[in-house]
């Protein structure tokens, strides 16, 4: 890339609401390609991501890759993990690195430390619970989903470490296609949560929420930062209660949300 | 099971270099049968480990499982990786967990955190070097291999907090068919190490040995530990060199060593 040029981008799960977030507030940024399982209104290479040859020539000339293609449901059962989230992941940093992209942006997921949540849920959730956890906190994942990103980020760690592949994991809280936090009224991430009531709901979305805005700040943070190879970190907006540490996203990446969740 | 008996273990991979000094050590203490892939001299269910439907007559009626079933060579390309080391794992969990299995020993292994070891090589293997890795060490896979054993150590903790199967990982060192620490000099574990010379080699092995003996007595322990219900542990024998941590298996499991590799 020649200094002035747009850096070229790849974006797996272009079509998923953060994948059109992404479009929206980051297409005139960087010069955004998209790699899709159906065609979409958009400069894409449609394949199945589980296909290593046919996902290849997608990656070819570009600097970055945001890879959000996943089975995003925390219930997915095994065979579609398996394939869209254990085997697309590992082409997505296999074709990443064999086209010698610099950078990886990947969709993690706080289910991955989900453990934590449920056992604290309800209380987690509310305005003067203490409890913080941050990018070192003990993998504990919830789910098959949680799992796969657990394999994902040391899937992108060793791809970092032996080939020199930089990789940032965003640890995703709650970003809504409406991108409204009081839309959680009717909708909850996980099984062990769909017990709450609807109040207990909005408590957790005041604490999860991610704005779109916020959501596509952070992933152009590091798409653009120098000098940080590697980072875990959560995404939330700036929320009036957070039990993910956002704190570790400020120093590392710069990460500055503008957004909050109303109390 | 009734008091007095003895408990039913199934194991995975019993054709194996470890899976033989099961049979030998442990043969007369536990009630031992084999899931494998080719028939053995051994009471054995063969079937193929990539194959739940097949598998799972294995695991009816078992107190444990021990799973040392994996592609072990740490080079292993990804389509055995997958094949063996992931859905495998997957495979033996989900089996342990529907036959009502009360807990599986899984063979990890010390590549899940092997960045540390190439970093640090040769001087790491010295005995004045005061490097130490514990169970908390952030993940840092030198391979695909130590990947799938990051998922593999993930998938339990998931199989243990949703569903109450007891895990416990073994990041295990050297174990060696011959069972001596001096035989290193002609085998080597990782292409990253393979430019030590004989001596460092050597160097190596008395830091990462493992005996039989050593061995089977840390499965035993796992197979009859009561109130530790998950551990990650490491697996070397009592060396005069010792850069894995094994306080935490002693105090935990009441580990103890009885082998040294030689100064």
């Amino acid at each position: 890339m020649t200094a002035g040029q747009k850096k070229r981008v790849l974006v797996t799960g272009a079509e998923g609401t953060i994948g059109t977030a992404i479009r929206k507030y980051l297409g005139d940024r960087y010069e955004l390609s998209a790699l899709t399982r159906e065609p979409v209104d958009f400069p894409s290479h449609v394949a199945d991501i589980a296909d290593l040859d046919a996902i290849q020539p997608a990656f070819e000339g570009m600097d970055a890759v945001i890879h959000m293609a996943a089975s995003a449901a925390v219930e997915t059962p095994w065979d579609d993990i398996l394939h869209n989230n254990l085997i697309g992941t590992r082409n997505v940093f296999e074709a990443a690195h064999r086209a010698g992209v610099e950078r990886v942006v990947f969709a993690s997921s706080n289910h991955a430390i989900g453990m934590y949540e449920i056992d604290g849920a309800p209380s987690i959730h509310e305005l003067d619970d203490p409890r913080v956890y941050d990018h070192s906190a003990e993998l504990r994942p919830d789910s098959l989903y949680g799992v796969s990103k657990v394999f994902g980020e040391a899937l992108g760690r060793y791809y970092l470490e032996r080939f020199g592949l930089k990789v940032y994991n965003l640890r995703i809280g709650s970003v809504r296609a409406e991108d409204d936090p009081r839309s959680e009224a009717v909708t909850a991430s996980s099984p062990a949560l769909m017990d709450l009531t609807v109040e207990q709901r909005l408590e957790r979305m005041r604490a999860t929420w991610l704005s779109q805005r916020d959501c596509t700040h952070l992933i152009s943070r590091c798409l653009d930062v120098e000098d940080v190879d590697w980072a875990v970190v959560y995404g939330i907006s700036n929320n009036p209660r957070q039990f993910w540490d956002i704190s570790h996203a400020r120093e590392l990446l710069g990460y500055d949300p503008q957004d909050s969740a109303p109390e």
